[in-house]
């Protein structure tokens, strides 16, 4: 029997597959939300790649209803993203439409699942940037989908957003995670300011345990120096 | 001779046309981009409206390469935008996309005119609104579409973004205009809180005319109180 019961929106990038790993390694129920499935999970919702945003949105809710079989569950993560760079002489509508489908559009169908599927008390975590609290010259469209995100994050902690009772709405803002392509396209850095995944992961089952909870709406910096990581909250 | 040239994005709105009127009463050549044509202005390049965003912009450049014929221009606002309100509950994606079009598609492309067109020191101003620097829960497409502008803005305004030197990057924050159209909609609102037109287009040209230009980069707030207006740099 699953002691609870979790949404990863994004479960089969490096981060998703890591908070997967995580809550099926303490008996969670766990639901992959993403383009390609992972085998870990014990639900996958496909979200059909080519479908309009409202689409993919219909998809997903009525996937999630048949697999969830009116249960609630007691978080949705969102961590589904990606990154692209350019200033404004560099393919400025191509680099801030893939990056508005990449956060806000997963963002935005997560808070429709939390709305429709998240118990009174819960989680609704999203991911936003560190670089996004100030202007980014040199990743225009990455910034602006990131803070729309941080926006996003402020309207969910806000009253009557639509989310349940008492939900927690939270934003992660990372500088760089410790993943694997990171480290491949970035071999010389100091992986020492890099956040861990398994810390990022850890970080949310404290939420959703009802730990160290920041205010809902609030936007969580994660700052690693020397291997250690710092929340700042804003 | 016209004594400057200036695009005004969203001409044919309520802000857009108060614009292109406040520049041709002084001589300027005004360009208006829009669904629609204005008929005060020198040349009127249409967006085609089911048109993708880099095919938006793809025609709004070609058409302005043309009307321009080699002339650079001291300014490019981008006052497009729109309304819609709702939270999680109401259609999300839908409001989401459709202020997304409204404010994002037209201030990236703007910002693509602006590369391409404007001259060194000349000035591009977009339109956020003051709402958004909170959370917005009932409005949760606009709040976090106008966000993205105002982190866009943020972008433009730093080092290497890709304008022209010397530009002035900058965005409007009202809090309500006095158009028309709110009278309409809110009669019985306090009008003595709403910022007039002529106000607004009187302040594009201070800045443009070098006047007491607010640091690149920066968010104006518009806040009137008693029929007078105060600006709150950001």
């Amino acid at each position: 029997m699953a002691t609870g019961r979790i949404i990863v929106y994004g479960g089969r990038g490096a981060l998703g597959a890591a908070c997967v790993n995580h809550f099926k390694a303490i008996n969670w129920w766990v639901a992959n939300v993403d383009l390609s499935i992972n085998d870990k999970a014990d639900a996958n919702v496909m979200v059909p790649r080519d479908a309009s945003w409202a689409q993919q949105e219909d998809v997903v809710v009525r996937e999630l209803t048949k697999v969830l079989d009116g249960e609630k569950v007691n978080a949705v993560i969102c961590v589904a993203g990606g990154w692209a760079g350019g200033n404004t002489t560099k393919e400025l509508c191509q680099q801030s439409d893939l990056m508005w489908r990449q956060s806000v559009w997963s963002s935005i169908i997560a808070a429709t699942v939390a709305t429709r599927f998240l118990m009174p008390g819960g989680v609704i975590a999203l991911t936003g940037a560190k670089a996004a609290l100030e202007g980014t010259p040199g990743m225009i469209g990455y910034g602006l989908a990131k803070a729309a995100v941080h926006q996003l994050t402020k309207s969910l902690g806000s009253r009557d957003s639509g989310l349940p009772e008492g939900a927690l709405a939270v934003a992660i803002l990372p500088v760089t995670l410790d993943t694997e392509m990171n480290r491949k396209w970035m071999p010389n850095a100091d992986f020492g300011t890099w956040t861990p995944l398994s810390f990022v992961a850890e970080l949310f089952y404290k939420w959703v345990k009802g730990e160290d909870r920041p205010k809902t709406g609030s936007l969580v910096t994660l700052v690693t120096e020397n291997y250690v990581t710092d929340l700042v909250i804003h």
